[in-house]
């Protein structure tokens, strides 16, 4: 990232940092690593050639930022939804999937929970999950819409058939398509919050419609057609 | 990954460099890695807990392979195309998407190049792109026809200009909505080859197919509107 990327991310960081509630945990971690970053901004206040020393430690602080605001993200989930993950509720051999899988050390990891009529996710982006700077790559976007609905299909069936979501014979979808509109521009530095629900069952397939909002406001609505895939494909 | 997933992905990345053209200045080497991989599978028949040097091992010979697979699926695309990729001709400050720009260390780094009259790109998914064992995730797909599609928009604008693609002012294209239609499973360890073209031309919006193949297979088909952005969103 150039210097002036570098800055003008740390600038929204510190503004999504002074966003966090009052009433968060982290509200005090957050206003402390908002006044950090603040003060870095000051000293380099016309400088655009900040030292090695002084980029590093804007690296730390960039970093402490998106640490607290995943925490934070994590916590306004944790008030709302109480049961278990839908993705947490798969066995081993189908979590490799880089946008689900708890397995895939590389992947997304992304966390979908059931509350009864839709299902709900809130996912952190990283630094790197960039489009122009300081919006959300698209690419990212449509995953999550992705595996958020697959997820959402899955846990709908196991409601519909009045079955605990860990029973068996197991219920699993994959995408037969995928349609992503991009509404505005989503920013990047703030938690997203996807929600999806059932709008169509036809026989194995499942329609399901999403939203994907950042700050209050929706970004990007999805459409997804899952089809239930024979236990076979998932060597079940 | 677990032991039994790993010693599946050896042995369909030993069939895949065993399809290695015989004319691949790679096929010598690959070769050389897929006796390499048959031999440890050999010796490893019928055991299922091969020892942390053994993996080891077996985690060489894996890179090793995806390496061979990518520099051959390289120079398949050097023999068609001789021109520089579009994105390789996107300035600096654009050039951080997580999906083309070549800035963007943790992206994907796609090539795309112009042949006249549609974009083609060959891209190599890495291990962790994996949907269930074996194939492609499918938001990595859904990523790689965004990108090579908004490329393709600005390659056929300035070809519709009649100007170099490095000349002002730019034509940047920002994605309104994305389709794909997922046809079959993308099998994962194959080098993956996009092609899209213009469909339709309304004022500031371009219309673009893109096909993906592997194995010489259509395995998904995209549908991108684009639109042409604003210069000052890229602060141009």
């Amino acid at each position: 990232m150039t210097v002036p990327a570098q800055i003008d991310l740390a600038r929204q960081l510190a503004s999504r940092l002074e966003r966090l509630s009052v009433d968060s945990v982290w509200a005090h971690r957050a206003s402390g690593v908002r006044g950090a970053l603040l003060r870095w901004l000051d000293n380099q206040a016309g400088n655009t050639t900040p030292t090695d020393d002084e980029l590093e430690q804007l690296e730390r602080l960039v970093s402490r930022a998106f640490e607290i605001l995943t925490r934070a993200a994590r916590e306004i989930r944790e008030t709302k939804m109480s049961e278990q993950a839908i993705q947490d509720y798969y066995p081993d051999n189908v979590s490799y999937c880089y946008g689900c899988g708890r397995l895939n050390e590389k992947g997304l990891q992304i966390k979908s929970y059931w509350a009864g009529d839709e299902a709900v996710c809130i996912y952190q982006p990283r630094p790197e999950h960039i489009a122009i700077p300081g919006y959300v790559y698209g690419g990212l976007i449509a995953s999550l819409i992705d595996c958020h609905c697959t997820g959402a299909a899955a846990a709908a069936s196991y409601q519909a058939a009045g079955r605990p979501m860990d029973s068996l014979p197991a219920f699993r979808y994959v995408t037969a398509s995928l349609k992503v509109d991009y509404l505005k521009p989503t920013p990047l530095g703030v938690p997203l919050e996807l929600r999806a629900r059932v709008v169509e069952i036809k026989g194995r397939k499942v329609v399901l419609q999403a939203t994907l909002a950042a700050e209050g406001e929706i970004r990007a609505r999805g459409e997804v057609v899952t089809v239930q895939a024979p236990p076979e494909m998932f060597g079940e």
